[in-house]
């Protein structure tokens, strides 16, 4: 039992309240207790295991990092300032073409230390060697989904579309059975990948019950491509060929028209926005008020680390709010409330777990983190959801928890030498 | 003598050269020695007071953010998500008006904090009782320009132009003499001052031989409000006024058009870059790649923290690289050295001292900061540039040093206990 006391909770239920001076109860994986102080306090001080005095501090749900491609971080700062499809042919696939087993391994591992170090609490992976990411994983105690990522296109992992679904279906029979692990799949996009494999792999995620991920829309040019091949724009497509439902989760949709947002609307899908690679890869800027007026539900998402070039998800939070501001020309155009909603119980509910996760409250698993505000760059707060989106760093964490488990104490990563392992990443 | 040893130096010389394994010594204020470590190690390891091993480290030139409000951080997170006239009449200037002199040191203590502790070694304030933004900066050892502002309207330190401009006479006087203060005056923007006072500042930045910085085409609005009084857009109006040569700096600039750029290179002004402030106030984009076709010297700046709400020079960094990717759908729009030359040496030239600081060369100023790279999200390091605009985050620097003198160390801030300061600012 952990008892944290004396914090601002900043709770993300469903009045989005803050408790000032409040506690907080942790038993096994789940919250037991949130309440005022004092009173809960005088009762679980001595039953608690451990106590982590909250004194400036501020307690809110982990971040949900709802796209991403983990073993990518091994290509951070590999290629920048160039056209996507230099970017993609020239660099990114060449190298990855050598990737091996265990270079997944540890790409995966450096970005899930990164990740509970900025924050975040539950990612979604899209890549290969999903057993790996799992490993990786566990080693650390994080929740995740397996992105099984499936291409026509020949990858390091398997030559055409066919191994890939064999490969993702004995991964999916190993993971069944975990509570801080799914598998999702993940068709990769238009341009790798025929409507006939996300045919199949749509009905193997219905044959297991699985949510699908893939990338949607996200540069003029996989539109352009859509409507010379099948004559529709992506959305409409997928549309047609029943493959849009609440268990699809469409990253980017940077374009998106009028049609299609009304598609997406009526098939309850899920989006995840991606601003600072969007930006970064001059992709484009996704309609995000237009899709958040439609009800849609839209989470946020770091995309990998080689067009980020991190995965701190607080500056995702400050860059959505940034640019849908200035491309709008309306500073009220979105919130720092709504950004963090995107950032936690959004992405609880684009993996379909928001009686689980992305809030604080009472029955729910403890993924929560712990951020000290007594920083120069916290002072004054006058309001703590503007910090928490425009002002906090990744850095500024100092405690992560997942699963009712501390995974990250005053900086300190649990479960592994974070020294030796960083220093084994610098020579390879 | 301090001797820097076995570490990367980014020099931001005129060949943008990197040495690896290599050593620095710092005399008095000075950059005496740079080269390969080894030869250097030898002859001054005995020499210098103080050796600083910089295994797996980086050091590069100061950041200087040339454009900001220092005091403002004490409206930090005070007014978001609204619109610009809102913000002001309704939150900022009542706030203002209650401002003390000691209020202005508390508040500009904290921002020098704060921008000591990620990486900024020199500043361009823009406020009221600048004679107490000098006694912080000295307080801290901080490099600083205290811009005067002066306005028409009334504000919580003088009732109007000729009254501030007396004011400003003084501070002048005080501070003629110091090698890290200079005094710059501050108009404050078209809507708030009238020509005729530009025209008295102007000949008082010539009697003293001064600097002068503005606000200039921030908004539409203020483009429309010159328009509408003056017949002419605002670079017209300055201009045809003559009050535009190579010592005047103007922040902003997002509303040029291609015959105010035209304006802007001839006359040999600086533009200060705020791309976060104007993304989050909503105020528009600067045409920065048509500035910087047109070779004119574009800096960068944070703004004040009420509009940001940090000071933190990396992100101001990342963001121009975004914003302008995106806003072109070009991702070779602008690159990752253009940027850091932005917030280094490009900010020396804007301040008229590119012989004194910006870059790391033999017989210039040492203001230098000191990256640790032994990070999670700074491993593997493909691409130097590219981590310390894309990955690294203010909270990265590690040691700070200004004029010769370490003002950081490991993340303490000298000449301050800054915890006992932070603890009486959490409870103004």
């Amino acid at each position: 039992m952990i008892l944290i006391k004396n914090i601002t909770i900043v709770t993300q239920n469903k009045e989005r309240e803050i408790v000032k001076k409040g506690s907080l109860v942790i038993e096994k994986e789940y919250i037991k207790v949130i309440g005022k102080s004092k009173s809960i306090e005088k009762e679980y001080s001595r039953k608690a295991k451990k106590v982590i005095d909250g004194k400036n501090k501020v307690i809110m749900p982990g971040l949900i990092n709802s796209h991403g491609h983990l073993a990518m971080t091994l290509l951070r700062g590999y290629a920048d300032d160039m056209d996507l499809e230099k970017w993609w042919l020239e660099y990114v696939y060449p190298v990855e073409s050598k990737f091996t087993r265990k270079k997944v391994y540890q790409g995966s591992l450096l970005a899930m230390i990164e990740m509970i170090k900025s924050g975040t609490t539950c990612f979604i992976d899209f890549y290969y060697y999903e057993d790996e990411v799992a490993w990786a994983a566990k080693k650390l105690n994080m929740r995740g989904f397996l992105g099984c990522a499936i291409l026509d296109f020949p990858t390091f992992l398997y030559k055409n579309a066919d191994e890939a679904l064999e490969i993702t279906k004995k991964v999916i029979k190993k993971f069944s059975n975990n509570s801080l692990l799914k598998v999702i799949l993940a068709p990769h996009m238009f341009q790798t990948t025929s409507l006939e494999t996300y045919v199949k792999v749509w009905e193997l995620t219905k044959q297991y019950g699985l949510l699908l991920t893939t990338h949607m829309s996200e540069t003029k040019a996989e539109v352009n491509f859509s409507i010379k091949k099948y004559k529709k724009r992506p959305v409409e497509v997928l549309s047609q060929a029943s493959i849009l439902d609440e268990n699809v989760i469409l990253a980017h949709c940077c374009w998106v028209n009028k049609k299609e947002i009304n598609l997406l609307k009526k098939s309850n899908v899920s989006i995840v926005h991606c601003p600072v690679s969007n930006m970064k890869l001059a992709s484009g800027i996704m309609p995000l008020p237009e899709l958040l007026r439609s009800k849609i539900n839209v989470s946020l998402g770091t995309d990998g680390a080689c067009s980020n070039n991190n995965l701190d998800m607080f500056e995702e939070m400050k860059t959505t709010a940034l640019i849908h501001k200035v491309n709008k020309l309306n500073p009220t155009i979105i919130d720092a409330q709504t950004v963090l909603d995107m950032a936690t119980i959004n992405g609880a509910k684009t993996l379909k777990i928001e009686d689980q996760i992305g809030s604080i409250e009472i029955g729910k698993r403890a993924d929560l983190i712990i951020i000290n505000f007594e920083k120069p760059h916290l002072i004054p707060c006058h309001n703590i959801i503007s910090h928490l989106v425009y002002s906090v760093s990744g850095s500024d964490v100092e405690t992560t928890i997942i699963n009712g488990k501390i995974v990250m104490e005053n900086r300190k990563i649990k479960n592994i030498d974070e020294d030796k392992f960083l220093q084994e990443m610098m020579l390879i």
